[in-house]
């Protein structure tokens, strides 16, 4: 059986990186457009590339750093020696797929407004095509990246079952890492760019927005690449991974075979198969309506899922046989789960219903009342997904036999992240394209391209802004389940070290080391936020003052007869946002260490717990408030409570400025934060069970 | 012992009432001024009264009908008899509070102006008394009705300790349930009146605060009479009286003995007789400055928090025998965390410090960054608190003997919260003076005094700030460690019960019903800040068109020629607020029940803590944002960033507005909710343990 796993994982992904290898070749082959396009286009590819080029310098010293850190434990025994390597490859591989990702996208964005001058479907296709090259590869990579290193594992060092996930949770921990610094630098990035140039050119000088005149234009447009692309690539790869790999290790340990480690595995690979299948459908007719749009991508996705739900029940009969095979429906539980935790996503955001519709009814009374109204649109909609989450938890958990057997139970937590995140080819295809075509947008604008390919660029977007909702359900709903996983292979890590049992004997949450525990766990993502929302605030600041001194000192401007030094405001985004994401990382990687040594194992499953409960609020909170604004803006300039250039809408422009931060730095951010937690609570449990007191 | 206890405690809360009803007397004897100050002065009193009535009218109703409810569940053996019946005196209590507190603040409005006229120690010796009027019907009341039910279940019932203790908690469902009513209703009219008047009358006409011209300028002080301070009064009688009934119900528990419920009454009535004592302190030179303004008040305060530390010393000792006596520190550890809690609050919200400072700056470029950077400036402050109750969580559990048994720990967290609210007669006299001061600078602007009047009553009001500040610590901090010791006495209850012991024996904090009951809870205060900050949208919303309605219409208002109609924003205040204040509350009431109906006991303590944890968070954290905001605002009228009048300015006044639902609605509110969810709880939880399956 190990065998066949090793290679229909193996061939899966490679697959899956062939179908984006191919889908990317098709891609580049499109025409560029006119010689102004290609040149906005180089210009971003350029500032692209020499940021992400500084940001891996940066990372790499960081992970020079964890790996001699990691090799010393290893020599001093508290680690096995395969830890320091896994952890490298993991932070390569998540690294590599931001890399990939943002590479196609550079490549299509001129690609995909040449395409839109020719038709709507056309566009379609390439900005999708460019997403689908990013989803591939994510999940192409992390199924090679799995089985590369269980075959070396299992065939050539031979180890047992349990030091192979032992081991193999580490490399997440290194994807989380690479993740969380791309994620939040990216994330810093984009948005500093973005506020910067919505602050003068729209709110100050009355410019639109991808006006050539503005100064930030091209950073912003680099930020779209770097921040949602590159960024989301390294974080999607990072759960995907996280998610296989806990429910491998809970699996090892609720069933000490290697049978239930197959499942999760083949599971996600079969999802990939699933997922090429589904985007075949994605395809729409010229002059389509929006919905149509939808329907196009949505269809793509619902078939992939239907068929995983249909193709996973004989799986988990064959790998499980006829005791178990109600495991099933942990994973159903978790793909419909993952939909829902979407729509409810959708229903709080979309300016197709209430909330959002009320939300720009508010800006008739001010900026105040908007950024008061947006803030409880996104503390209300916690709700939901709340309900969804733990439904889904009592299911996935007494389904799969948590009532006789809690290790079984927490398996099945694990695997329905598995389900959950198992269509992540296609979710993620459709959620990358969305950067795609924002550019594109900029793009159109910049060269001047006839007003309908503005249009359709800006059907495509507004469409992305729908999925991008989806896909942070998604996103969101598979990292509470994955760090309640990953909570629970900290417990069973600590129980397999010697005298580590006693250590967590008693988790009671009146135990006031639990209890202290899960109060310093919930604080650290209001902290992480505000950190993270802090650096956004000041590296905006400097880009809003930069831009202000060129439409000073710049003669000639406004009137486009000069032109505007964008590379100075590529320059300052990538510096600061580089030097703002340091801090959050290092804290994200300390604080477990140091509770672990002053509050003991306790204190850790309670940091762990608080950690994730919060986090999943603040992360759902955070991400809704901000495309509840970023939608009811959108909503006015269609023409409703006085439309573009009206108080209102600067009103609701505030009210999005501020959303910035919230649903594109902190809000994803805070997902990674959470099973990063859990994974440096894993790597330094030996640490702290032998020397901490409590 | 017991007899000595019941006379004790009853005699200090008649020393606290009578020096009350001294003060007031005195206060009322303080000329009112001119005639207009005496009208303007009516109208405001008119108005608070008003809404009180209706007010007391529609709680009755819930309180006729609760009191129906338990009636049947006590037919049904599933509640003692008395327990209906704590249940009203709680309420009518926390209702008198406020009453009392609203009466003397109405009633020395223009008193504190008029003494302004003399000079500015005059004006802060009204004011002072009036709060201390206020302070020490809260304690008085307090400690009256503990002794009067203790004596009648002890002395005429004789009942064993045990049913005493638990008799007594559901006295603070009742005072708890008043509370919530009363914060959310009056913190929803005053933020409405506030915004609404602030937004059209400072941003849209550009006319100042407090100018008579204004149409909702009285709803504003009716506001700040029935939210600041009859709000305040409910909110901190029942954080009294919930902290010394948990201290009690825990001490009973660990101790079986009467003397363990000695101690937390004792140490109130000391408290008592150290605050009394601290207020003669409190008096100031002529031409004062602001700093030694705040040395006045700071003396008194230390002083007492300083008597009680040296007093309760010996007291313990007597009371607990030499075997014990180090549970002290506990009661040291939780006067300390509350006075370090208020000087974080402080330095996160004053402009005295960088956070603020650096926060007035981010005007500098315009709305949105000022809005970021107080939401973040609000989360990064919720650290420091969450170390500090941490620690006092950790010490008092410790010293007081939690390793080798749970339940003396868990008393002395419980003891650390009667500690830090042993000093509420003083502390409460500081902050409620801050309401008395506001209104004094608003009758003195609309009655037209000499300008110098004006800037003592500023003076006054600023200070304030500063003691509301610290005010908030102590009630944020009481509730956490209230909360947690309910949570405890929650756990004991169960056990209690016959079959309930089964029921509570995992509470591991991966137990699947106690993870989603964590998750449930934390996401309680969420929504409950949404629904409050919605309702305060909505009643904001209706006051703006109101105004807007006044100035287009009433010829002549904004020359000064005609009178606005006060009336009937304050009318619309009051109709909205009462409206709006019945959903949350009912929230708080039904959920803990549902919960433990579908997910059993457990899922009801993982709730507890969940909205504990997260509910102390998002206080700190909206308090802080709001306070932070509003001090930006009055450090740039101090003259910097462009000052008043400047862009940077109006940007501040969004921040302010935004922050003005966060300080005094929502986040005070979630205070009261979690120790509500827990006695709501208790009271009902023979009906949970006998029907839920789990």
């Amino acid at each position: 059986m190990e065998k066949t796993l090793v290679i229909l994982t193996f061939a899966c992904s490679v697959i899956a990186l062939l179908f984006a290898f191919i889908t990317a070749r098709r891609v580049t082959k499109s025409p560029e457009g006119t010689d102004l396009m290609k040149k906005i286009s180089l210009s971003i590819r350029k500032g692209a590339n020499a940021y992400l080029k500084r940001q891996y310098k940066i990372v790499s010293i960081f992970f020079l750093i964890m790996f001699v850190i990691l090799g010393i434990m290893a020599i001093l025994n508290l680690l096995t020696p395969y830890v320091p390597f896994a952890f490298i490859t993991g932070g390569f591989f998540s690294a590599l797929s931001g890399f990939i990702g943002m590479k196609i996208a550079t490549l299509s964005n001129a690609r995909t407004a040449n395409a839109c001058r020719e038709g709507l479907n056309k566009g379609l296709r390439v900005a999708f095509s460019a997403g689908s090259v990013m989803g591939f590869t994510v999940v192409g990579l992390g199924l090679l990246d799995i089985s590369i290193w269980f075959f070396l594992l299992k065939f050539i060092f031979k180890l047992e079952n349990e030091a192979i996930t032992s081991a193999i949770l580490t490399f997440g921990m290194g994807a989380s890492s690479m993740a969380l610094f791309a994620r939040v630098g990216g994330g810093i990035f984009t948005k500093a760019a973005d506020v910067g140039a919505d602050l003068v050119g729209k709110v100050e000088a009355g410019i639109p927005e991808d006006d050539p005149r503005n100064p930030a234009v091209i950073a912003d447009n680099v930020g779209d690449n770097v921040g949602d692309v590159a960024g989301m690539g390294a974080d999607l790869y990072e759960s995907y991974v996280g998610s296989i790999i806990s429910a491998c290790a809970l699996g090892v340990a609720a069933f000490h075979d290697i049978k239930a480690m197959a499942l999760p595995l083949m599971i996600s690979a079969i999802g990939v198969i699933c997922s090429i299948l589904g985007t075949f459908f994605v395809r729409t007719r010229e002059g389509a309506t929006q919905k149509q749009l939808l329907r196009a991508l949505s269809y793509g996705t619902n078939f992939s899922a239907i068929l995983i739900a249909i193709v996973s029940f004989p799986l988990v009969y064959y790998i499980l046989g006829s005791d178990n095979w109600a495991v099933y429906f942990a994973i159903l539980a978790g793909l419909i789960s993952g939909v829902l935790i979407g729509q409810s996503t959708e229903y709080f955001t979309s300016d197709s219903y209430k909330p959002t519709k009320n939300l720009a009814a508010t800006s008739e009374t001010g900026t105040a009342t908007i950024i008061i109204g947006g803030l409880s649109v996104g503390m209300l909609s916690t709700l939901v997904p709340i309900i969804i989450i733990s439904v889904c938890v009592l299911v996935a958990y007494f389904v799969s036999g948590g009532a006789s057997s809690a290790s079984m139970g927490l398996y099945g937590i694990a695997l329905a992240a598995v389900g959950m995140l198992s269509t992540l080819g296609i979710t993620l295809s459709t959620d990358a394209y969305g950067p795609v075509a924002d550019n594109a947008g900029g793009i159109a604008e910049m060269s001047g391209l006839e007003p309908e390919v503005r249009q359709r660029t800006d059907a495509l977007d507004s469409l992305g802004n729908t999925t991008a909702a989806t896909g942070k359900g998604f996103a969101i709903g598979s990292a509470a389940l994955t760090a309640l996983a990953l909570m629970a292979s900290y417990i069973d890590k600590i129980k397999s070290i010697e005298g580590g049992a006693e250590k967590v004997a008693d988790l009671s949450i009146n135990n006031p080391t639990v209890l202290t525990g899960l109060f310093i766990g919930a604080c650290l993502p209001f902290v992480f936020a505000a950190l993270t929302m802090n650096s956004v605030g000041r590296a905006a600041q400097s880009v809003v003052k930069e831009v202000r001194r060129q439409f000073r000192e710049i003669k000639g401007l406004m009137d486009g007869k000069a032109e505007a030094d964008y590379a100075s405001c590529v320059d300052l985004c990538t510096k600061s946002s580089l030097r703002e994401m340091i801090l959050p990382t290092i804290i994200a990687i300390v604080v477990p260490v140091i509770v672990g040594l002053v509050l003991g194992c306790t204190g850790v499953v309670g940091m762990l717990a608080g950690a994730t409960v919060s986090g999943f609020l603040l992360a759902v909170f955070m991400s809704n408030s901000g495309g509840a604004w970023d939608n009811a803006k959108k909503y006015i300039e269609s023409g409703v409570h006085g439309g573009k250039g009206s108080e209102n809408h600067k009103a609701a422009v505030v009210g999005d400025t501020v959303g910035d931060p919230f649903k594109d730095t902190s809000g994803p951010s805070i997902n990674i934060l959470i099973k990063l937690l859990s994974m440096v609570s894993i790597v330094f449990a030996a640490l702290v069970v032998s020397v901490s007191i409590l």
